[in-house]
């Protein structure tokens, strides 16, 4: 289903030294060779259900950069451990990002990546953020795509299941210093995936600003890995409070931002009357969802509502519970797509959200249009 | 100069099963049994001088921790690179942090460790935000001092150098859901440095508050590496203004927090004609330094000044450098100890600290003081 491998443009090696400031890192650098192949002899089993993001194909790809050599060849290998020195600069200082996308499935057995480029965009955003090296986003997708090929069987048949794509860039720095680094690795792994929620049914979130996600001025809109480990203490307090997931406010009047790794959504009568359905503005706090995009694009071509990204606050949200003026609040994100929410627990009070209870159906309209996209239904999104 | 291998308390081994929520890391679990050491066969050479934190002396020491085992024997083996997983979570969600303090030979050839025991209880708060295990703080420093013994030939003679211990501790998941290691480890390696700054003199500053550091309900006051990461963009836009280092302010009113990865002090006359020492308060978004707290004791010993902990703001510095009430400004940390702060760049003006160039030499003496403990001169921080 993939094309055939391309050969990329082989440039002459392009030495790529480290100037002062942050200019060094804006000019992506071409891969500095033709993608290496090295087949695994012996396949792995392939599961049949999994926990999210616990089992991994055959393969994984990878591409090193330093600051003296530039990018070298890429690599597809049999999957494996990773050999990195102790002093990794990825190991302490948090330099380090990621992405998310997934390969599906469609009726017609041909595989569909999502909206690839979009997150190829983001993590570019994210590396120049993170002082990493920036890359030829399109060179980086075609060898994801020649990655998921050779590793086609793992892709599942199954419906609300697919293959899991996570790229990662990680400063490979070998000394203590907290400086920009001189050695970098990106990586891709796969993971043939079902459902992100172990539970079933609409969620469960804790509304409490004792704790902040992002800040104005910090990475919140980039997917850096520091932006989770601060949040898992927080995740935990939640289930303290019969909670599944953290509802992140911000601000002195309690701005509702992301819920648990996913962005937003309120569906309901705004203040002026008007159906609405809203989502918070990317003012630098938000991450960039593809899948927040798509909803966006999608719900504005019906043209049914109006579609606003807009700040929401809680005393908002509660006014508008009490007046019946909400319809559905649900997350998106890559690994659950689009994910109800029935409860939010804040100030003491367990706010009931009406969702599959009533006849707002939304959420599930949504979801079948994008599956449609997904599986096949949309020409303009097909791998090849 | 150390103690023989202490063994310890020989406890049964002690399965560590986690509970669900934030409790099941408060309650520290002994590392499970004795020390075990493997020495390497060959030492490496010795460098005369070296970047900071890019030579590492022959051993480390390595203790792994799972959810259903609790914590392994730990290991002190020859220095050597990491075999981890790519869905390893400290390289996809930041579940990292690490501490740093220093091993200094004295005059007598005495080793002795700068109050450890505020790294080590650091580290345990540190764990908590992280929803890393907890651990026994002792039985760890322990550890250390047998990891410095044994390569106790790599600690520096000359005045200016020391051993950089560097505890790290890292989540080892290797799934991609955002949850609660189930498996971590926790390393320490050692390094020989001299100064931390490779330029001497006073630091320039470039002080905009358009990127922060760190926000309240954030992990400022944890020594977790996100915090690091997301500051190297600013520490590059800071050389694009001419600037060393970042002075990150915070809020509305523009407060001091910190300087590039040292705590701030301004050694002035106040706005009551009061001699200070002053240095923002630990609030959340400040990191509990060491020196801080040791410069704090020392100068509020000498009962020579006011010594506080207060906010600081930009118009403060900037009112009380006009009417020359300024004396000094300096950063703390372990790495460079005091670092003298001589320009800060702050909305398009070069501000001139007074420092070397007239007779308040504050900071001159608290560095002869404090180096006075670190090489023997107060028995009570011995490592023995």
């Amino acid at each position: 289903p993939f094309p055939p491998h391309r050969r990329y443009s082989s440039s002459a090696p392009c030495p790529h030294v480290a100037k002062s400031g942050n200019e060094s890192h804006l000019e992506p650098q071409s891969f500095n060779t033709d993608l290496v192949i090295q087949l695994a002899s012996t396949p792995n089993p392939k599961p049949d259900v999994s926990t999210f993001g616990s089992t991994f194909t055959d393969h994984m790809l990878t591409i090193e950069w330093s600051a003296t050599e530039g990018w070298q060849a890429p690599l597809i290998k049999p999957f494996g451990n990773l050999s990195l020195h102790p002093a990794c600069s990825s190991l302490h200082y948090g330099i380090q990002l990621f992405e998310g996308l997934k390969a599906y499935r469609g009726d017609d057995n041909q595989l569909r990546l999502f909206r690839p480029m979009l997150n190829m965009n983001r993590m570019s955003k994210s590396a120049k953020r993170a002082c990493l090296p920036v890359f030829d986003q399109s060179e980086l997708l075609e060898c994801i795509r020649r990655l998921v090929e050779i590793d086609q069987d793992w892709v599942p048949t199954t419906d609300e299941s697919s293959l899991y794509i996570r790229p990662t860039f990680i400063g490979t720095e070998l000394s203590l210093g907290v400086k920009k680094p001189a050695h970098a690795l990106l990586y891709v792994i796969l993971s043939p995936v079902g459902a992100y929620f172990s539970v079933a049914g609409a969620l469960s979130l804790w509304a409490d600003p004792k704790y902040t996600r992002a800040w104005r001025g910090g990475t919140g809109d980039c997917k850096m890995g520091g932006n989770y480990g601060c949040s898992l203490y927080a995740q935990y307090e939640a289930e303290d409070y019969g909670c599944q997931q953290v509802l992140w406010l911000y601000g002195e009047d309690h701005q509702i931002t992301e819920a648990g790794t996913m962005n937003i959504f309120l569906h309901w009568i705004n203040e002026e009357g008007e159906e609405e359905l809203a989502t918070p503005p990317l003012d630098g706090i938000i991450l960039p969802g593809v899948t927040r995009q798509s909803i966006l694009e999608l719900t504005g071509k019906w043209g049914e509502f109006k579609v606003k990204e807009r700040y929401l606050t809680m005393s908002q949200l509660c006014s508008a519970l009490k007046q019946q003026r909400v319809k559905e609040v649900f997350g998106s994100g890559t690994a659950c797509m689009v994910c109800p929410i029935g409860h939010i627990v804040y100030q003491g009070e367990s706010l009931h959200i009406p969702c599959q209870d009533n006849n707002s159906q939304l959420t599930s309209r949504i979801v079948k249009e994008l599956k449609d996209i997904q599986v096949g239904g949309c020409t303009n999104t097909h791998a090849h």
